[in-house]
Protein backbone atom coordinates (compact mmCIF):
# COMPACT_ATOMS: atom_id res chain seq x y z
CA UNK A 1 0.00 0.00 0.00
CA UNK A 2 1.34 3.61 -1.16
CA UNK A 3 0.89 6.04 1.71
CA UNK A 4 1.77 10.13 1.24
CA UNK A 5 2.61 12.00 4.46
CA UNK A 6 1.39 15.73 3.12
CA UNK A 7 3.03 18.72 5.45
CA UNK A 8 1.44 21.83 4.88
CA UNK A 9 -1.32 23.88 6.50
CA UNK A 10 -4.12 21.36 7.03
CA UNK A 11 -4.88 17.65 8.38
CA UNK A 12 -5.84 15.69 11.09
CA UNK A 13 -2.16 16.16 13.07
CA UNK A 14 -0.79 19.72 14.19
CA UNK A 15 3.75 19.57 13.72
CA UNK A 16 4.92 20.26 16.61
CA UNK A 17 8.73 19.95 16.02
CA UNK A 18 10.50 19.61 12.82
CA UNK A 19 14.12 19.13 13.25
CA UNK A 20 17.09 17.77 10.98
CA UNK A 21 19.01 15.25 13.00
CA UNK A 22 21.53 14.61 10.37
CA UNK A 23 21.94 16.35 6.57
CA UNK A 24 18.92 18.18 5.44
CA UNK A 25 15.92 19.13 6.99
CA UNK A 26 12.51 19.51 5.57
CA UNK A 27 10.62 23.06 4.86
CA UNK A 28 8.60 24.57 7.87
CA UNK A 29 5.12 23.31 7.38
CA UNK A 30 2.16 23.43 10.66
CA UNK A 31 0.02 20.00 9.99
CA UNK A 32 0.44 16.62 8.56
CA UNK A 33 -2.72 14.59 6.56
CA UNK A 34 -1.92 10.92 5.83
CA UNK A 35 -2.92 9.12 2.35
CA UNK A 36 -3.39 5.61 2.49
CA UNK A 37 -3.57 4.24 -1.30
CA UNK A 38 -5.20 6.89 -2.68
CA UNK A 39 -2.93 9.90 -4.33
CA UNK A 40 -2.91 13.36 -2.45
CA UNK A 41 -4.53 16.35 -4.08
CA UNK A 42 -1.49 18.85 -5.24
CA UNK A 43 -0.30 21.05 -2.71
CA UNK A 44 1.21 20.68 0.69
CA UNK A 45 4.51 22.27 1.53
CA UNK A 46 6.19 18.51 0.92
CA UNK A 47 4.94 15.10 -0.02
CA UNK A 48 6.46 12.16 1.20
CA UNK A 49 5.51 8.84 -0.41
CA UNK A 50 6.72 5.07 0.78
CA UNK A 51 5.08 1.89 0.79
CA UNK A 52 4.32 -0.95 3.19
CA UNK A 53 5.98 -3.63 2.17
CA UNK A 54 7.32 -7.24 3.16
CA UNK A 55 9.09 -7.64 6.10
CA UNK A 56 13.66 -7.87 5.39
CA UNK A 57 15.05 -8.76 8.34
CA UNK A 58 12.54 -10.54 11.03
CA UNK A 59 12.82 -14.64 11.51
CA UNK A 60 9.83 -16.65 12.09
CA UNK A 61 9.98 -16.38 15.92
CA UNK A 62 10.20 -12.38 15.88
CA UNK A 63 7.41 -12.38 13.25
CA UNK A 64 5.44 -14.32 15.27
CA UNK A 65 6.12 -12.04 18.57
CA UNK A 66 5.95 -8.82 16.89
CA UNK A 67 2.55 -9.97 15.49
CA UNK A 68 1.09 -10.75 19.04
CA UNK A 69 2.30 -7.48 20.43
CA UNK A 70 1.74 -5.07 17.41
CA UNK A 71 -1.39 -2.93 18.30
CA UNK A 72 -2.94 -1.04 14.54
CA UNK A 73 -2.43 2.49 14.57
CA UNK A 74 -5.46 4.91 15.17
CA UNK A 75 -6.34 3.77 18.97
CA UNK A 76 -8.22 6.57 20.62
CA UNK A 77 -5.75 7.35 23.74
CA UNK A 78 -2.65 6.99 21.34
CA UNK A 79 -2.92 11.30 20.29
CA UNK A 80 1.12 11.43 19.90
CA UNK A 81 2.77 10.67 17.12
CA UNK A 82 6.31 10.71 15.30
CA UNK A 83 7.59 10.45 11.75
CA UNK A 84 11.44 9.78 11.40
CA UNK A 85 12.10 9.74 7.84
CA UNK A 86 15.61 8.35 7.09
CA UNK A 87 18.21 7.66 4.10
CA UNK A 88 20.96 5.50 4.44
CA UNK A 89 24.36 5.37 2.50
CA UNK A 90 25.28 3.24 -0.43
CA UNK A 91 27.54 1.51 1.86
CA UNK A 92 24.54 -0.05 3.66
CA UNK A 93 23.02 -0.96 0.39
CA UNK A 94 26.07 -2.96 -0.89
CA UNK A 95 26.21 -4.97 2.32
CA UNK A 96 25.20 -8.71 1.30
CA UNK A 97 21.92 -9.72 2.99
CA UNK A 98 24.07 -11.09 5.86
CA UNK A 99 25.70 -8.71 7.24
CA UNK A 100 23.01 -6.43 7.38
CA UNK A 101 20.77 -8.49 9.17
CA UNK A 102 24.27 -9.10 11.87
CA UNK A 103 24.40 -4.90 11.79
CA UNK A 104 20.42 -4.53 12.23
CA UNK A 105 19.53 -6.94 14.92
CA UNK A 106 22.84 -9.13 15.93
CA UNK A 107 24.43 -6.01 16.99
CA UNK A 108 22.59 -2.97 17.15
CA UNK A 109 19.12 -4.91 18.26
CA UNK A 110 16.41 -3.21 16.46
CA UNK A 111 13.84 -5.56 16.56
CA UNK A 112 14.66 -6.46 20.68
CA UNK A 113 14.60 -2.81 21.05
CA UNK A 114 11.39 -2.18 19.34
CA UNK A 115 9.81 -5.20 21.00
CA UNK A 116 10.61 -3.82 24.36
CA UNK A 117 8.10 -0.89 23.87
CA UNK A 118 5.07 -2.61 22.22
CA UNK A 119 2.22 -2.54 22.39
CA UNK A 120 2.87 0.94 24.11
CA UNK A 121 4.28 2.48 21.04
CA UNK A 122 2.71 1.92 18.04
CA UNK A 123 4.70 2.15 14.63
CA UNK A 124 4.67 1.46 10.83
CA UNK A 125 7.14 1.16 8.61
CA UNK A 126 7.36 2.83 4.84
CA UNK A 127 9.91 1.75 1.98
CA UNK A 128 11.06 4.28 -0.22
CA UNK A 129 13.85 3.82 -2.09
CA UNK A 130 12.66 1.78 -4.71
CA UNK A 131 10.36 4.70 -5.36
CA UNK A 132 13.19 6.43 -5.88
CA UNK A 133 12.16 9.04 -2.94
CA UNK A 134 14.48 11.36 -0.80
CA UNK A 135 14.27 8.92 2.39
CA UNK A 136 14.71 5.15 2.02
CA UNK A 137 12.05 4.78 5.30
CA UNK A 138 9.59 6.43 6.70
CA UNK A 139 8.28 5.04 10.09
CA UNK A 140 5.31 6.50 11.26
CA UNK A 141 4.74 5.99 15.45
CA UNK A 142 1.84 6.15 17.70
CA UNK A 143 1.14 6.44 21.35
CA UNK A 144 -0.68 8.00 24.30
CA UNK A 145 0.79 11.13 26.18
CA UNK A 146 2.05 8.97 29.40
CA UNK A 147 4.33 6.68 26.70
CA UNK A 148 6.04 9.96 25.50
CA UNK A 149 9.00 9.20 27.63
CA UNK A 150 9.69 5.74 26.66
CA UNK A 151 9.24 6.39 22.99
CA UNK A 152 12.11 9.07 23.63
CA UNK A 153 14.23 6.71 24.93
CA UNK A 154 13.60 4.04 22.30
CA UNK A 155 14.92 6.89 19.68
CA UNK A 156 17.87 7.85 21.44
CA UNK A 157 19.02 3.96 21.66
CA UNK A 158 18.51 3.86 18.29
CA UNK A 159 20.35 6.65 17.26
CA UNK A 160 23.70 5.04 19.44
CA UNK A 161 23.48 1.96 17.56
CA UNK A 162 26.14 0.50 14.74
CA UNK A 163 22.88 0.51 12.32
CA UNK A 164 22.52 4.60 12.74
CA UNK A 165 26.40 5.13 11.65
CA UNK A 166 24.89 3.98 7.79
CA UNK A 167 22.34 7.24 8.34
CA UNK A 168 23.32 10.01 6.29
CA UNK A 169 20.05 12.05 6.58
CA UNK A 170 17.24 12.04 9.40
CA UNK A 171 14.68 14.03 10.08
CA UNK A 172 12.30 14.43 12.91
CA UNK A 173 8.57 15.32 12.90
CA UNK A 174 6.73 15.37 16.43
CA UNK A 175 2.66 15.79 16.05
CA UNK A 176 -0.09 15.81 18.31
CA UNK A 177 -3.48 14.58 16.78
CA UNK A 178 -6.18 17.85 16.61
CA UNK A 179 -9.15 16.90 14.71
CA UNK B 1 17.51 2.61 -11.62
CA UNK B 2 14.05 2.17 -13.16
CA UNK B 3 14.28 0.28 -16.08
CA UNK B 4 11.53 0.01 -18.31
CA UNK B 5 10.72 -2.55 -21.21
CA UNK B 6 8.55 -1.95 -23.70
CA UNK B 7 7.19 -4.39 -26.42
CA UNK B 8 5.73 -2.89 -29.37
CA UNK B 9 6.68 -2.31 -33.37
CA UNK B 10 10.07 -1.19 -32.81
CA UNK B 11 13.47 -1.78 -30.49
CA UNK B 12 16.36 -3.91 -31.15
CA UNK B 13 15.23 -7.27 -29.35
CA UNK B 14 13.08 -9.29 -32.17
CA UNK B 15 10.37 -11.71 -30.10
CA UNK B 16 10.76 -14.83 -30.82
CA UNK B 17 8.56 -16.67 -28.26
CA UNK B 18 5.99 -14.75 -25.93
CA UNK B 19 4.17 -17.71 -24.17
CA UNK B 20 2.50 -17.92 -20.43
CA UNK B 21 3.95 -20.58 -18.28
CA UNK B 22 1.68 -19.73 -15.45
CA UNK B 23 -1.59 -17.29 -15.33
CA UNK B 24 -1.97 -14.66 -18.02
CA UNK B 25 0.74 -14.01 -21.13
CA UNK B 26 1.31 -10.78 -22.36
CA UNK B 27 -0.65 -9.05 -25.67
CA UNK B 28 1.82 -10.27 -28.76
CA UNK B 29 4.64 -7.96 -29.97
CA UNK B 30 7.24 -7.96 -32.44
CA UNK B 31 9.43 -5.99 -30.78
CA UNK B 32 11.30 -4.81 -27.45
CA UNK B 33 13.30 -1.82 -26.11
CA UNK B 34 14.55 -1.15 -22.83
CA UNK B 35 14.45 1.81 -21.64
CA UNK B 36 17.18 2.54 -18.60
CA UNK B 37 16.59 5.26 -16.04
CA UNK B 38 14.41 7.46 -18.63
CA UNK B 39 11.30 7.01 -19.05
CA UNK B 40 9.94 5.40 -22.37
CA UNK B 41 7.71 7.76 -24.71
CA UNK B 42 3.69 6.61 -24.94
CA UNK B 43 2.96 3.84 -27.13
CA UNK B 44 4.14 0.38 -27.15
CA UNK B 45 1.30 -2.87 -26.70
CA UNK B 46 2.71 -3.12 -23.76
CA UNK B 47 5.45 -1.70 -21.18
CA UNK B 48 6.94 -3.30 -17.76
CA UNK B 49 8.80 -1.93 -15.26
CA UNK B 50 10.94 -2.69 -12.28
CA UNK B 51 14.14 -1.08 -10.84
CA UNK B 52 17.63 -2.89 -9.63
CA UNK B 53 18.06 -2.76 -6.29
CA UNK B 54 19.81 -4.12 -3.04
CA UNK B 55 20.67 -7.64 -2.93
CA UNK B 56 17.43 -9.34 -0.75
CA UNK B 57 19.21 -12.98 0.50
CA UNK B 58 22.89 -13.53 -0.62
CA UNK B 59 25.57 -14.08 1.84
CA UNK B 60 28.60 -11.95 2.13
CA UNK B 61 30.19 -15.42 -0.01
CA UNK B 62 27.48 -15.53 -2.34
CA UNK B 63 27.87 -12.12 -3.10
CA UNK B 64 31.79 -12.60 -3.64
CA UNK B 65 31.33 -15.25 -5.99
CA UNK B 66 28.59 -13.47 -7.75
CA UNK B 67 30.86 -10.47 -8.34
CA UNK B 68 33.38 -12.09 -9.64
CA UNK B 69 31.57 -14.36 -12.06
CA UNK B 70 28.78 -12.62 -13.85
CA UNK B 71 29.40 -10.40 -16.58
CA UNK B 72 27.76 -6.90 -17.81
CA UNK B 73 25.21 -6.78 -20.08
CA UNK B 74 25.58 -5.75 -23.85
CA UNK B 75 28.47 -8.38 -24.92
CA UNK B 76 29.24 -8.87 -28.38
CA UNK B 77 28.20 -12.10 -28.76
CA UNK B 78 25.26 -12.48 -26.36
CA UNK B 79 22.92 -11.91 -29.65
CA UNK B 80 20.24 -13.79 -27.25
CA UNK B 81 17.91 -12.52 -24.53
CA UNK B 82 15.37 -13.87 -22.32
CA UNK B 83 12.75 -11.61 -20.48
CA UNK B 84 11.13 -13.75 -17.34
CA UNK B 85 8.44 -11.75 -15.66
CA UNK B 86 6.91 -13.53 -12.41
CA UNK B 87 4.45 -12.36 -9.68
CA UNK B 88 4.38 -14.32 -6.44
CA UNK B 89 1.44 -15.22 -4.16
CA UNK B 90 0.99 -13.44 -0.69
CA UNK B 91 1.94 -16.48 1.00
CA UNK B 92 5.62 -16.01 -0.03
CA UNK B 93 5.38 -12.37 0.50
CA UNK B 94 4.05 -13.20 4.28
CA UNK B 95 6.80 -15.45 4.95
CA UNK B 96 9.65 -14.27 7.48
CA UNK B 97 12.59 -13.45 6.08
CA UNK B 98 14.46 -16.33 7.22
CA UNK B 99 11.93 -18.80 5.72
CA UNK B 100 12.17 -17.09 2.53
CA UNK B 101 15.78 -17.18 2.69
CA UNK B 102 15.77 -21.25 3.85
CA UNK B 103 13.23 -21.70 0.66
CA UNK B 104 15.46 -19.53 -1.73
CA UNK B 105 18.97 -21.02 -1.17
CA UNK B 106 18.91 -23.62 1.47
CA UNK B 107 16.06 -25.81 -0.51
CA UNK B 108 16.02 -24.41 -3.94
CA UNK B 109 19.39 -23.42 -4.77
CA UNK B 110 18.81 -20.62 -7.09
CA UNK B 111 21.92 -18.51 -6.18
CA UNK B 112 24.01 -21.96 -6.71
CA UNK B 113 22.36 -23.02 -9.49
CA UNK B 114 22.56 -19.31 -11.35
CA UNK B 115 26.46 -19.59 -10.33
CA UNK B 116 26.73 -22.65 -12.30
CA UNK B 117 25.63 -20.82 -15.73
CA UNK B 118 27.77 -17.88 -15.49
CA UNK B 119 29.63 -16.38 -16.70
CA UNK B 120 27.89 -17.74 -19.85
CA UNK B 121 24.13 -16.39 -18.66
CA UNK B 122 24.58 -12.52 -17.93
CA UNK B 123 21.69 -11.75 -15.55
CA UNK B 124 20.08 -8.60 -14.26
CA UNK B 125 16.39 -8.69 -11.93
CA UNK B 126 14.15 -5.80 -11.83
CA UNK B 127 11.95 -5.54 -8.34
CA UNK B 128 8.42 -4.08 -9.54
CA UNK B 129 6.59 -5.29 -6.15
CA UNK B 130 6.88 -1.89 -4.29
CA UNK B 131 6.18 -0.36 -7.77
CA UNK B 132 2.72 -1.41 -7.75
CA UNK B 133 3.41 -3.82 -10.77
CA UNK B 134 1.96 -6.77 -12.31
CA UNK B 135 4.70 -8.34 -11.96
CA UNK B 136 7.18 -8.83 -8.95
CA UNK B 137 9.99 -9.51 -10.81
CA UNK B 138 11.46 -9.12 -14.09
CA UNK B 139 14.42 -11.31 -14.76
CA UNK B 140 16.58 -10.32 -17.76
CA UNK B 141 19.19 -12.86 -19.15
CA UNK B 142 21.72 -12.53 -22.15
CA UNK B 143 23.47 -15.44 -23.88
CA UNK B 144 25.13 -16.37 -26.77
CA UNK B 145 23.59 -19.09 -29.00
CA UNK B 146 26.61 -21.73 -28.36
CA UNK B 147 25.06 -21.25 -24.57
CA UNK B 148 21.28 -21.61 -25.09
CA UNK B 149 20.94 -25.20 -24.06
CA UNK B 150 22.65 -24.23 -21.01
CA UNK B 151 19.94 -21.21 -20.26
CA UNK B 152 17.09 -23.57 -21.54
CA UNK B 153 18.55 -26.39 -18.14
CA UNK B 154 18.81 -23.68 -16.00
CA UNK B 155 15.17 -22.37 -16.15
CA UNK B 156 14.32 -26.48 -16.14
CA UNK B 157 15.37 -26.39 -13.37
CA UNK B 158 14.18 -23.41 -11.37
CA UNK B 159 10.77 -24.17 -12.54
CA UNK B 160 11.19 -27.87 -10.56
CA UNK B 161 11.99 -25.71 -7.18
CA UNK B 162 10.06 -24.95 -4.42
CA UNK B 163 10.29 -22.09 -4.61
CA UNK B 164 8.70 -22.10 -7.68
CA UNK B 165 5.69 -23.60 -5.90
CA UNK B 166 4.82 -19.64 -4.80
CA UNK B 167 5.12 -18.20 -8.38
CA UNK B 168 1.34 -17.45 -9.72
CA UNK B 169 1.97 -15.62 -12.80
CA UNK B 170 4.82 -16.38 -15.10
CA UNK B 171 5.50 -15.17 -19.02
CA UNK B 172 8.92 -16.57 -20.87
CA UNK B 173 9.71 -14.09 -23.24
CA UNK B 174 12.71 -15.00 -25.34
CA UNK B 175 14.49 -12.72 -27.84
CA UNK B 176 16.84 -12.13 -30.87
CA UNK B 177 18.79 -8.73 -31.50
CA UNK B 178 18.83 -7.46 -34.70
CA UNK B 179 19.26 -3.85 -34.73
Amino acid sequence: MLVTFVGGDDGPWHIERNEPVRGEGLSPASRLRVFEGTAPPVGGRWALRGVTSNERYVTAVEQMELGRRSPGLGRTGATMAALIPIRKSDAWWMLPQDERRAIFEDRSHHIATGLRYLPAVARRLHHGRDLDELFDFLTWFEFAPSDSSGFEELVAMQRETEEWSFVEREVDLRLVRSD
